[in-house]
């Protein structure tokens, strides 16, 4: 199945490695890689994908495909801004966020109102009903176990 | 200035008279509302400014100004489903959000990404450094206070 | 009805004059006008009807509403870019064309995609079984005649 | 480079053969093809490029994946509808375009509009200025000689 892997632009190494590995593992199981195309977490998820020979697919907010990151396999512009933000999660039949700021908290929002199963590494924690979707795991073979129990 | 109301489609009884009384102050004082165009919060809100004589955009999902609410005195259509989201905040130089549920968390997002002032009634607390971009207040007429002095 | 005004953001003084007199005559009407908010043809016929009395709609590409030309009663700011070109058209019940170049040439594709009547002044010629849905006319009062026979 | 490749989704046999005869020689001269990933000139396109080892793209007006044609190898869900069309030819470093109605007079005004190349096979003919930017071909060799002279 495809993933979309969500977070921040910019990122600690840790949280670089976090998310590298998150897209060694769903490559390694077969499953592909749908990001917002930028940096850090974007380009960490693309990078493990491709390194264990997996696809990724970047949908960026701006118009051209140069954008994309150097582990982005199939590049797509949009020119919608961060009204791309819903396209990268209804592209993918599950959710990793991996940290994140603003824009993680508006995939977020829209991956559950999507219904789709989100893991969190070290991402949003968000009280009540609507939060209570959000896996928050502890290391990324966790979140894949999660998205692969979950995802359709 | 225009003010983004947003907040559930599905609303109690109180949450329905708190976004009216939003929407009413906010026309009282001058302010023009922004919304979704369609039921509970937007209603509600649509509501409270037109009976003060306010001036209500609702922003819809759909392809059809039909399906606005008869409160909305300036109905867009987008046919961009979820992602009209990104527009009803980006509509508003501020945003008063009451209870809410997934769509509303992706409009927060959004609504912080790009800088508007945020006030919340009873809508998602979020923790960490995002989260506390968003000013919890306890009526409506603080929301308006609070808007009011951090919009531009 | 809301009429959609589509034309050149570069016109000549007599395009500029045409489209004027479209919006004071759709405004005499008792009709509104939308259109994508910024200089030329656009500029014209919200000029037209604000001058008439009649409301304007202008929906923007870029993300600020401050891009919006004087005579824009309400301004939607979108961030879409050329997305934006489907909902001016979305957002009337019929179109009318004032000259126009490759923009407009977008925009009359999606209205008549949406089935929506067009009249054209001066506008793009399309040969074969689609061209034949653009309602050719030699003034104002024609397109305004055509689009309130044929609108909704 | 990549090349959208757009026409209509109800076709004539012959307007299969063309549109499916564009994308093998495309594939064979290395480049991908990218277009709205429904059927007619869509499915002809990718079933062409894929039947000679090419990549293909189908960035579709709904929300689901599940719709694009048999012959899409990355399928790009966006829930727009027809303002996905924009997506289509800014994806493309040049445009074929084969027979076409409403939704393809669309995209040929957003193509012109990024300056990319078109070449026509059968497409609308519009007169004035925007339509010499059309170049309209007879076979579809001439249509992947042309866009690949003119494409970046």
């Amino acid at each position: 199945m495809r993933v979309s892997v969500i977070g921040g632009s910019t990122v600690t190494d840790a949280q670089y490695r976090q998310a590298r590995e998150v897209g060694t593992l769903l490559a390694e199981r077969g499953h592909d890689v749908v990001c917002g195309g930028l940096t850090g977490v974007m380009e960490a998820a693309c990078r493990g994908a491709r390194e264990a020979g997996g696809h990724t697919v970047g949908i960026l907010p701006g118009e051209h495909t140069a954008a994309a990151n150097d582990y982005v396999e199939t590049a797509i512009a949009t020119g919608l801004g961060n009204a791309r933000n819903v396209l990268v999660v209804m592209n993918g039949a599950a959710v990793v966020a991996v940290d994140g700021g603003t824009g993680t908290l508006s995939e977020l929002g829209h991956a559950l109102d999507m219904g789709r199963p989100v893991a969190g590494l070290g991402t949003h924690r968000i009280d009540g009903e609507t939060g209570e979707h959000i896996e928050h795991v502890e290391t990324p073979a966790d979140a894949v176990d999660y998205v692969e129990s979950a995802g359709q």
